[in-house]
């Protein structure tokens, strides 16, 4: 799918998978529409890793939007609820974790949707994987289909007859798999930031979910793993 | 449909159309929880009229929700477009208005789907209208139907069977029919406001598409309009 010219919005967190996500839609000759969203995510230090992430990938435009999802709450990212800590990779993927944010990559697609149709990109890419995080609704393939048929009725755009796609290219790979994709595309994985409640320092705290499956992640693809982690220090 | 005691999460934004929609709910016994989004429009003086009929209503809550849609632009609303104006109201409504604010209402609508379900409530009502609004892609029954359907798979509540109910009382009125209803259900209009490019004493134009619709709604429903407009001061 080599599309040279045609323009791509990609949603940009600072974490590894948007990262290769939008390497991935860059391969496939996209010019890239970096959306990055301030939602009040008590890990905040991750939007200095989107910026640097845009800056190394040379995206043509990184537009940061805030929204407040505090106002909401409900989740222990953006709520004063404690974020869970296990030493046990095998305890996480059961149920709907506490990190859910209710509605979240509904939200996060609607404001990419927003910024596709102002610049004509037909092409919305998302970093979600099924694999890894299948306990949140908001990463299962039936939600993405959902969204791409809601966008097609939604907008002028689709009126009109130009239609959106969106683009999961990691929804069925491992976090072991996409590191290894990565690391082929030349992504330096030490500009990125997984970590959920990273110390005042901005260091990882290795023991949330996302430090947890990060680590095991780079274990198994065999890649260094070039984080700072708080209780290694 | 009296359903005492239930919440339903409505989108107030301070037009008739919101203000109506939720007396509607109220009076079918819903339990009324406000989202008003403050998103850069350039008619921000409705933000105080949705704090007025908030008022008036009873409603159990008001959240305001503040999303900058000035970042994308690309509308008359929230851009630097001028908003356009006409005494003929025969003029408008055909094809899509670039009062259009691309992906708007999926945007409002992703919002309100995070507050009802960080508020358990399973009902949304939105104020959309399918007949003077005829060029909103975005306010389509086809629109709706796809909302709910990405509703019912994009969150935890629709995981575990309880399902959301996009409501859309208006969809098939004139505004005529949207000012008896309101009549009926005793809304004091004058704490509404409908214009895009009111004045900076907050009088509406009386010219642009919106201002056209409410005052030829209040001819043709026999019903007085209290509305101060700028333009017969």
């Amino acid at each position: 799918m080599k599309n040279t010219g045609n323009k791509a919005v990609v949603l940009l967190s600072g974490g590894i998978d948007s990262a290769v996500a939008a390497a991935m839609a860059r391969e496939s000759g996209f010019d890239i529409y970096a959306l990055t969203i301030r939602y009040g995510q008590r890990h905040a230090v991750e939007l200095e890793a989107a910026a640097r992430v845009a800056a190394a990938l040379g995206v043509t435009r990184q537009l940061v939007e805030t929204i407040d999802l505090r106002a909401f709450g409900g989740s222990a990212l953006t709520d004063t609820i404690d974020v869970p800590k296990t030493d046990d990779t095998a305890r996480i993927g059961n149920g709907i974790p506490i990190t859910y944010v209710p509605a979240r990559n509904t939200i996060f697609l609607a404001l990419a949707l927003a910024y596709a149709e102002t610049v004509s990109a037909g092409d919305i890419f998302i970093g979600v994987n099924a694999v890894d995080y299948s306990g949140y609704p908001d990463c299962r393939p039936e939600f993405i289909e959902a969204f791409q048929r809601l966008a097609n009725v939604a907008t002028k755009a689709g009126v009109v007859g130009r239609t959106f796609t969106i683009h999961t290219p990691l929804i069925s790979m491992s976090k072991a798999d996409i590191i290894r994709e990565g690391h082929r595309l030349g992504i330096d994985f030490a500009m990125t930031h997984s970590c959920y409640d990273p110390a005042p320092t901005g260091h990882a705290c290795g023991r949330c979910e996302s430090c947890l499956l990060r680590k095991q992640g780079f274990d198994q693809a065999g890649v260094p793993d070039p984080t700072s982690y708080a209780s290694f220090d």
